[in-house]
């Protein structure tokens, strides 16, 4: 079982400050659509901030029960995944609501971390059956406390080369594949 | 050597009729970001329509000379491998004259198709030097005639699911990961 969230708050600006991120939308439509086509259970958008829970509210609503439903069922079938949270701390606590356990949580990062997990493994672990959370940051990525409260981090995806800058939306689909993809 | 182009026309609609389809900006950025992210040479953006030419080209500017250079050097070196033309023919007759011999002309599809070329095939002539063109359909993909002119094409990337429904966004940043990624 793999769940995934997308964390506007907290996260790093550019200048390593902490900042709350708006939320994009077509993050919104690229990770539903790569997390039900890769089998992916549950899409969280975590942001604390009312206004933007609204605005996610509508655009979930439009693509699951309004119009956007009828006119592109594909797309309807995407969101069926996607949910809004306020917070980790919160999604965290929801899993034992629900009588869960919580599940293995894992950053990613476009810079080495430390308590690295490799792509064969986790990949391994899922095949298993074990329940995951992967987390991704908005921004310039995850506050570093963030990063040393999950259980483990990716290695970075991408290439020999050194230039990385990877938008969100690139990352989670690159992910995906590697944990799920079949050739 | 790895170039990528863009097609938003001829293109099909969900109807499979053949139609021309707006330039998307984040297809641009991230198509961009994840190209140079993975060492692509040249992303070609085919689009015959004028104003859509001189959109595209204002955004181009915007992030290679103009603020966004100023203000973001990373998106300027992910731009600097971002160019328009008119058309596939042309891009192809636009390789002989600059003395080179036409590329391996490789098509992506969300379905299978005839005369397939597996990704580890690829991968291997890509690491041997060959110079491979890699097509992306935007709207509901590559028409039929424009498939039946490319010499191969690549297997659909997702998993055991049978929803498949990527952006071009997603499919493209993890064909390049499946070409060129590094674990």
């Amino acid at each position: 079982m793999l769940d995934i969230a997308l964390v506007h708050y907290p996260v790093c600006n550019a200048k390593k400050e902490i900042i709350g991120a708006a939320v994009t939308n077509l993050d919104i439509h690229d990770i539903a659509r790569a997390g039900r086509s890769y089998g992916v259970d549950n899409f969280f958008i975590i942001t604390p901030f009312a206004d933007q829970q609204k605005l996610v509210g509508e655009i979930i609503d439009h693509w699951r029960t309004g119009y956007g439903a009828q006119h592109n069922p594909d797309r309807r079938e995407a969101f069926s995944i996607v949910s809004i949270c306020p917070s980790l701390e919160e999604l965290y606590s929801n899993y034992s609501v629900k009588g869960l356990s919580r599940p293995m949580v894992v950053a990613t990062s476009a810079k080495v971390q430390e308590r690295t997990l490799e792509f064969a493994v986790l990949r391994q672990r899922l095949a298993d059956g074990e329940h995951i959370l992967l987390l991704f940051g908005t921004g310039s990525g995850l506050t570093p406390e963030v990063m040393a409260a999950v259980d483990v981090v990716l290695p970075p995806v991408g290439s020999r080369e050194t230039y990385n800058h990877l938008s969100v939306r690139s990352a989670c689909s690159i992910v995906l594949d590697r944990l799920l993809g079949v050739l």
